[in-house]
């Protein structure tokens, strides 16, 4: 049976495109081929389009003289979903529409780059989802989730492994990091464990008891 | 007298070009021209030097086969900083220098983009120079920098404004914004001020009680 016979569902994670920087087409890509849902945030839809990409749900306040009407023919079958509140970025909406579903999880791209008050939100804001859906942000350069209090993950040696704290969190200890943690506290802004690495080929193990620790698995 | 006549000083605010994503060449020109100090990160050094630009100081670690040495005849004269310090990102080590230095501020472009970690890093961590030196991140898409206690600053109407806490941070007011705040709280991750804007021409005031409060003038 070829790939192409697989049948995509929904514990495949859906895929979010936010209205940040691009990413690579290879990263597009690549998730595009497992994802058993496209979801598209407000006016990123023209740039998506451009690229031949097939999307399943359109989302946004369409504030913007963005019409989501002309892309019910050429995207047939579309869900266009109509989300005014001005309280909520349109990256939680999705997540909501998604916890809605009960959709237990998602890739989210282009959600970070441009402006620094989107990037910083987005990836900051995964932590009021932890008991709701499994989220991953990435781009060319990251991979960012919200970390559970205990954490065992093999790495090759010498991966890049940064620690940023939603806020401020305590209690972390790991195993298997170039710079160990031993019951310490991050605090953001003042205390980070940005660009740490990990010693050795093999698990690493990260725990913590209180507070929202991100892992962002980073390259250049 | 032309403008290549007048002196630049240390009254204007020093540059520190980053190693994140470049900014367009007119923002780095408008930068440029005004700084009497450009500082470059580390392996930055080598596109900042394509771009043909005079750089007064080399700093970093210089731990990835990148020889600061060999720009010590084109871009003479230049110190070179070398700061091994693992415990500080190179754009603290740089605001360190600027403080030593008694720089009371300075612009800071390059920050953001590219790697994630480095991004929040260098957005949140300007909390830890409150006291100490004047900062404001640039990039193509959003201009930061940390609140004082009370602030007040003239912006048209419609201007997007963000505020970012920092952690948690307490007894936030407003006036003349569109989603006012009222002793209002703040909370990285769970509640932000994301995506506010100015309600009319005029003076725009914010005060806070406690924390680190970003503020975030962006736009698309």
């Amino acid at each position: 049976m070829s790939s192409h016979h697989i049948v995509r569902d929904d514990q495949e994670p859906a895929l979010i495109i936010a209205n940040g920087e691009a990413c690579s087409t290879e990263l597009l890509g690549q998730l595009l081929e497992w994802s058993p849902l496209v979801i598209v945030l407000d006016s990123a839809m023209e740039r998506v389009v451009e690229l031949g990409i097939k999307v399943d749900v359109l989302l946004g306040d369409f504030d913007r003289d963005f019409n989501p009407q002309e892309f019910i023919k050429s995207q047939h079958p579309i869900e266009i979903v109509y989300t005014p509140d001005q309280e909520k970025t349109d990256l939680e909406k999705a997540l909501d529409y998604l916890v809605e579903r009960k959709i237990p999880s998602a890739n989210v791209i282009w959600a970070t780059g441009r402006r620094a008050d989107h990037t910083i939100t987005n990836l900051t804001n995964i932590a009021r989802y932890r008991e709701l859906i499994k989220i991953v942000i990435l781009d060319d350069y990251s991979k960012v989730f919200l970390l559970p209090r205990s954490f065992r993950k093999w790495y090759p040696a010498k991966s890049i492994i940064s620690l940023i704290p939603v806020g401020t969190v305590t209690g972390i200890s790991s195993a298997n990091l170039l710079y160990e943690l031993q019951n310490d506290t991050l605090i953001m802004g003042f205390r980070t464990g940005s660009s740490n690495s990990v010693k050795q080929d093999g698990i690493v193990s990260i725990t913590h008891e209180n507070g929202d620790l991100l892992l962002m698995e980073c390259s250049d």
